[in-house]
């Protein structure tokens, strides 16, 4: 870190969140914190590259939050609570007003969350933003992706497709109906980490992801480490009003809520003896949730429903790319 | 993380070094960790860039080195045992060579210590490198920077101003003594971190740096925390035969001893009534350590000795820089 950017540091982003658990912070060569006895540390990095990972046009506002709540849902998908980030932030120049938007957009997120930003490094560079997250755990109840079983009921928090079908908008598309367009673009820009939801799941659910990379892939995942496979019945797809209100065509709504990324909701198996239990507890989720199909024994991911002949190769192009 | 990065992930940097605090590593949305009881977590990341933090030429094998080396530095410099390590690589492109070259210099050192990689994210694009390290310190042992006192004596370890002349020489300098600029380069590219030395002066050292942004810069850190000042002999700086061998001019010496950066030596003050104890345990280290100087009342940095007139405006140059 070089002194001018030293100062940086110091001016935009010193927490705005004091945990007691931090027993020091931001400004020595590490940051010094104490974890309760008979608790995990869960820890999770992430890079958003400019123009990949988001558009290069993005607010500097909803990059700074887009970059620590990719992070959180990484936490909410463990089922663990996040406590401490640390935050390397590569800038083509140090423009204090991309900078202080950016932290505004950091930090609202960190203090709804009560989490403290303990170290950082800011360097000169092609805009990168890579945040490391700290959550904890009770001893053996994090959500695996692992714990997977035949005959599981697969369910999705909120909706799939939204922040695709922002994307699409950004980059040129269209939408007669502008308030169902920034809604989309809302998801797109400012995903809400499902961390109540995810922390409520431990002795729930059996496996448990985030859809970051879009629901065919992060699935795909569950059910490679479980050595399972699945049925989706894409009538349960849960679809956002917004999202029907910008995307006219059935199949493109599907292919978005099948393989978009970026809407960082949760995937979640629940065991059947469970079931009753979760539907109890996501009655105060702030959040629907929806059962989208169940877990079967064999591999790979089966489409049933209205489309699923057409969407089939969207599986099939996925299983090929992952070889 | 795409699919076709996980591969790389996969096939590249699956971590050679397997911990039993390790719960759960690469391959799920978090790790999973545990702390023994009594001890603290130390945690520091940092971001190297091409062309900024290392020449863009340099070899991949030294990149992957000195990413983890300047992280390990952090916690010797907090006297802290490092134990965990996640990387955040930004790639051009998924060319093998380099990846293969960058993890085999990544690895090596991280099998030296113990450490295991427990998470990461490649992405593409521009060449960056950041690496988070976590590490253990017992309850209250940690070394801050700001418990230097009045009368405390200063020392480094190691030698002063290799990785600055080499880093004249990967810039087209000339040097007649081959071996000598050999052993200028290794230092630039591939720092050796003091974490033994850093671990052995708890309860010893009164406050600790690592030598990243030169000398004048980080003990100018301490003395900031600490609230005091120093002086320094130029005739004790620690300077290799290799220097010598390559630099002719002494000031030059002097100069990049006090301000050229990436030694990632430590640099730490001891109490008088402690300094027979370092010594006695300085014996055994595989590097040497020189006493530099004391610490004082005031504030900024003195320089005694021939050459001191001459040098004391860096100082001043330095003091201006950082406000």
């Amino acid at each position: 870190m070089s002194l001018g950017e030293f100062s940086i540091i110091e001016r935009y982003f010193t927490s705005r969140s004091h945990r007691d658990d931090v027993l020091l912070g931001v400004g020595d060569d590490a940051a010094l914190l104490k974890l309760p006895p008979g608790m995990q540390l869960a820890v999770s990095i992430d890079t958003l590259v400019a123009g990949r990972h988001f558009p290069a046009d993005t607010a500097a506002e909803a990059i700074g939050h887009k970059a620590l709540a990719v992070n959180l849902s990484d936490m909410a998908a463990m089922g663990a609570e996040p406590a401490w980030a640390t935050l390397a932030l590569t800038l083509p120049e140090p423009d204090p007003i991309f900078i202080e938007a950016f932290a505004g957009g950091f930090f609202r997120l960190a203090q709804a969350y009560g989490i403290e930003l303990v170290g950082g490094d800011t360097v000169r560079g092609p805009l990168t933003v890579t945040v490391q997250i700290h959550g904890l755990v009770p001893d053996g109840e994090a959500l695996l992706r692992s714990g997977a079983c035949p005959g599981d009921y697969l369910y999705i928090t909120g909706n799939l497709g939204d922040a695709g079908g922002g994307l699409g908008l950004r980059q040129g598309g269209n939408c007669s109906d502008s308030q169902a367009a920034a809604e989309l673009l809302a998801r797109l820009d400012y995903p809400e980490p499902r961390v109540a939801e995810g922390c409520a799941l431990r002795g729930v659910a059996s496996a448990a992801i985030d859809i970051s990379d879009g629901l065919l892939a992060d699935l795909g995942h569950i059910l490679e480490r479980s050595g399972c496979a699945a049925e989706i019945d894409l009538g349960a797809l849960p679809l956002s009003p917004a999202l029907r209100g910008c995307v006219t065509n059935q199949q493109e709504r599907l292919k978005l809520a099948l393989s978009a990324g970026d809407d960082y909701e949760l995937c979640f198996a629940v065991p059947p003896h469970r079931r009753s239990e979760l539907e109890a507890l996501s009655r105060s989720w702030s959040c629907a949730v929806s059962c989208i199909g169940r877990v079967s024994e064999g591999a790979g991911i089966t489409l049933k429903g209205e489309g699923s002949d057409a969407l089939q190769g969207l599986v099939a192009g996925f299983d090929h790319f992952r070889r």
